[in-house]
């Protein structure tokens, strides 16, 4: 019998499902919306067939799906797999762990959704194995994840990796977490997007709009372009937030001196010409030469696919015992 | 024959020396200035006589120092024992490790004072065994160690903890690492006292002055004085340092998570009164329920041996092999 691995990427806008073999090879994906509206049950009805889906598409009859790992926002409670309160997808106290596994009938994982892209990234992302990595993404949200010695931390509640709640701009704009000026607040797509919006308030920022076809929502995508095409306040803008990506890296380069930083995320993917050779400049000279020492500062080379690999990637510990893996864990 | 164990706090302007047993309590202790215009050979010599002399106060026939522990001031080439480019000491390449070995005719481990502070803390100040400590020493300068699952965490060449230079104010008075607005160049004890000094200077400060007996550098200790008599400008200056104090403990509770977070250094100790209550409350307010659960915020219980204590710590770790003890690195 051959063992296939079903991940689940499940975010606030769009959910992603993969079938892989144990070599970590993804043999067929689906992406469908969220509607997180439909509330968790419909969610969890829809995941569960898309994987029951994938499976019959890809198994042969010497193949069995046998482990299921699924990404969420935080905050979770873990190993529980329970969603505590997730203000991205509007969920209290979803047991997602119990529910999918009674669905599926397979035993299941649940860890949060940027704990898996880091592990994604440190597994599949690199060559050799870095002992630290620090992964940062930059999409509607800023969020990330700590790998230290080689292992996801967590923190001591599982709280630990809320890099867009570091404070970068004190007199900043408010953040949904109640302070001023966090790099989320300040560097996200949804930040960006109201940075926009706030110029044309002001009678500014016509070369953006009209990048965007004058269509109402502009988004970070046609703030790049127009930097790209000599946008005068759309490089501003681009500028600002390499500024605070640059902030917020440094201080972690300072105290945490990881081995490598990784940037995911719809943002930092898009963006990747205009910031990875801005930031690399901007954070080797405002750290400590010592913790600048073969620094590397990297966009991911995994893409969207980068939380499907973590979920793999956990996958393959799982199945590979004896490594810390949570066998043991039962739903 | 009974073990004993010699730890030496190395710092800028003092020396602290100390014989402990292998149960971690200190038998005799010395204090001496650290004169470091002598250069490193002199402090080297007199490190090695004081250990010497305690050695002989200390020791009855059936006893003997089994294990130097030197704490100093990074950044430090760990486990070499290299200074590699002390500011506080103004020491370049020194080979302490090696020296000291040599003179006292033992092995030597040398750390990071800011490491073993946290490992101190954590052996000898806390009750049980958390998962993880921040440690964050408020003295001349703002530095800190991290106890991630058990262990020191040095990050990748070394140079973890450097919290003093996360920027907490952008357009902040520019620090000695370079950049604006550090923690250390804000709430260090050499930043108050250059508050005070700038207050002074615009014809303010006059009540902060008055508790120093119109001594010419005011320290810390006299704005502390101050605030407790009701003086609104040291009141003031306090209610900055709480601010910088808990943006920076927030930043790291929400992306380290940490179980404990303990405080030490003169500002630290001698402002406890001050500092503590309100920056418990500040912090709390800032960060993630999630990150906020069983969150504990300290001023450690001991005092200026908190080092020493992480030197004994060290050499007790070193002693029982086999728990990833440093006892197979040779000079």
């Amino acid at each position: 019998m051959r063992k296939l691995i079903a991940a689940v990427d499940l975010g606030a806008s769009k959910i992603l499902t993969g079938v892989a073999t144990a070599q970590g090879q993804i043999l067929m994906r689906e992406k469908f919306p969220t509607l997180k509206e439909n509330g968790p049950d419909d969610i969890m009805d829809r995941i569960s067939a898309s994987i029951s889906k994938l499976s019959v598409l890809c198994c042969n009859p010497d193949e069995q799906i046998v482990r299921v790992v699924v990404a969420t926002p935080g905050p979770l409670s873990y190993p529980e797999g329970i969603v505590i309160g997730s203000p991205n997808l509007a969920w209290e106290s979803v047991h997602l762990k119990y529910e999918l596994s009674k669905r599926l009938n397979r035993r299941v994982i649940v860890d949060k959704d940027t704990n898996l892209a880091a592990l994604g990234e440190y597994y599949f992302g690199q060559q050799g194995q870095p002992d630290s990595l620090l992964y940062i993404t930059v999409s509607t949200g800023v969020g990330g994840g700590l790998i230290l010695d080689k292992q996801i931390w967590r923190g001591h509640t599982g709280g630990a990796g809320e890099i867009g709640h570091m404070q970068v701009e004190p007199q900043g704009r408010l953040c949904n977490c109640g302070r001023h000026g966090c790099l989320e607040a300040l560097a996200s797509g949804t930040a960006i997007s109201r940075t926009v919006k706030e110029l044309l308030q002001q009678g500014k920022g016509i070369g953006i709009l009209t990048m965007g076809n004058d269509k109402k929502d502009i988004t970070a995508r046609e703030v790049g372009e127009a930097a790209r095409q000599g946008d005068y306040e759309a490089q501003m803008i681009v500028s600002k937030v390499i500024q605070y990506l640059g902030t917020a890296v440094a201080n972690l380069v300072n105290i945490i001196n990881p081995e490598i930083v990784v940037l995911g995320g719809g943002v930092a993917l898009g963006w990747r010409d205009l910031l990875l050779e801005a930031l690399n400049i901007y954070v080797k000279r405002e750290v400590f030469t010592l913790n600048a020492e073969n620094l590397k500062i990297e966009i991911t080379k995994l893409g969207e696919d980068i939380v499907l690999y973590g979920c793999i990637a956990t996958a393959l510990r799982w199945m590979c015992q004896g490594d810390g893996s949570p066998d043991n864990v039962q739903v």
